[in-house]
């Protein structure tokens, strides 16, 4: 029940990959389109779209495997640090509809990174937020 | 033993925080300095640097809880899409050095989002850094 979904196909092995790490659950493999040399994706074996469609134990699934990946891309690239990034909803950034985290090498000075333009809540935007998720979470 | 460390602080209530959720494993609270409204942090309330200092257990612990505090930030903000981010390494933007995920609302037009230049790799290099990275994942 895939569908046309490449990163189903890339799971697998439909459509080839360079794959650098595979566990019953994950497949990781590096982006045809980095963002820096070793940028590698992270995603589960079975289809969910993103963290907003997705259960506690499909996610914790991928994570579980992400330190170790994480460590091994910066090692093999020679990086200093690294950006997790997962993009849920098309609005977010996110393209392809299959959950994925994204590992991006870092080091100074590559201009690399989120857009940082922090912002400020007025007088009483913040309580009210705190109170609607808050709410939600104990709902 | 937490130091000066200004997110144990927070997870311990010592230094006052907007909390949204708190599990036995992590404490999520929002961002002072928001890139949107309802910008919400997710840490652990073990202190580890980052997920290149961290195992697998010790990130699961944090990952868990993340679709459900996910939902509930989108639903209380309206907005359409979240990024899911988490800085490794002074070179990748971290500023705390106590690992914890950006929970960042997004909406369509929002200028927010990972600078995206990808780029390609030259013959040999996608090869040469696979064999890389898969070879420290079996040592």
């Amino acid at each position: 029940m895939s569908g046309p979904c490449i990163f189903c196909k890339i799971v697998e092995g439909a459509v080839p990959s360079r794959q650098v790490y595979s566990d019953e659950h994950c497949v990781a493999f590096l982006d045809i389109s980095p963002l820096a040399p070793g940028h590698t994706l992270v995603v589960p074996r079975r289809h969910v779209t993103n963290l907003l469609d997705c259960s506690a134990d499909a996610l914790v699934a991928v994570t579980r495997a992400l330190p170790r990946i994480a460590s091994a891309v910066v090692a093999a690239t020679g990086a200093t640090g690294l950006n997790l990034l997962q993009n849920s909803g098309a609005s977010s950034g996110q393209v392809v509809m299959h959950l994925h985290f994204h590992l991006i090498p870092r080091r100074e000075g590559d201009g690399l990174g989120y857009r940082w333009n922090a912002g400020s809540y007025q007088t009483g935007e913040a309580e009210a937020l705190q109170d609607r998720i808050t709410q939600l979470l104990q709902g």
